[in-house]
């Protein structure tokens, strides 16, 4: 199975894609769609149209985006939100199954612990997904997502790395 | 000119047609895209494929879009914007160049009068398109979009329409 996650952001909007068997995880690719300079709509249409290329070239089995939550700023959510709009229009009408899980939930199911920090999140996507190199914030954010798909969410994630650390419950 | 206004909302997408030449305005199209119910992908995938189908259906030349807001509520903030990023992306995808306009702005360029209340923008919407009856508030705030949009945008509408109700500015 091959998932592209997708951590939405207006300025920009990280990307990861591993191939899965079963627990096994291979890294594909991530990176990070920037929306650029100009009109809201020209910076919206950018976005989108980075997903629908990044679904046309790496043909994913599935989608996962995170859950955005609400900013202390207020015009920061709105725009936080029209990014994450369309970033779920282009993967839904690219033909994509999206599942949808908090930043709570993959920090949970990656890392272990809900409030880990981004530094620690990028350290253990580093390490599931045996990376030369710590990938950007965005990027790791995504792979992230994909990590936690694969581990059955979060709940049955934590439980799966539980045991598999000898750890019981 | 074939003017397509959009009132993004999630759970209605407010959508109004026109054609013009020059001042004259003639009613083409308007209605309502529901999301249905469902999870928010397949909700925000429904309002794309409805901006998507209008666009390839009517041709329009151009495209208006509401400017929303931050709401009392954060969380329908987020909503809202999700919806109008799906809007955004399924216009400029579609090869639209979107033009945006607040909704002060726009009850200035359709009513005169930027605090105008819902039954006034449809009252004048009806009257300014010669409508056999009143639109509904998304399908007239829709219209109220491209008819703004018709009078060069808030400041020249507000002038056009001041020369020709014969007031001096």
């Amino acid at each position: 199975m091959r998932i592209l996650g997708i951590d939405p952001g207006l300025r920009a909007t990280g990307f990861g894609l591993i191939d899965t068997r079963g627990d096994a995880m291979r890294y594909v690719a991530s990176g990070v769609i920037r929306s650029g300079e100009g009109h809201l709509p020209e910076r919206i249409g950018r976005l989108h149209q980075g997903i629908v290329e990044l679904v046309r070239e790496y043909r994913p089995t599935v989608a996962v985006c995170e859950i955005v939550f609400v900013n202390v700023n207020p015009k920061s959510t709105l725009m936080l939100g029209q990014a994450r709009g369309a970033a779920l229009g282009a993967l839904v009408t690219s033909g994509m199954k999206v599942h949808e899980y908090t930043a709570l939930q993959i920090k949970q199911a990656v890392v272990g612990y809900g409030r880990a920090t981004k530094e620690q999140v990028q350290e253990m996507v580093k390490r599931l997904l045996s990376l030369p190199g710590v990938p950007s914030t965005d990027a790791a954010d995504a792979l992230a997502c994909a990590i936690c798909h694969n581990h059955g969410g979060p709940v049955i994630g934590s439980l799966g790395r539980s045991l598999r650390s000898g750890r019981v419950l």
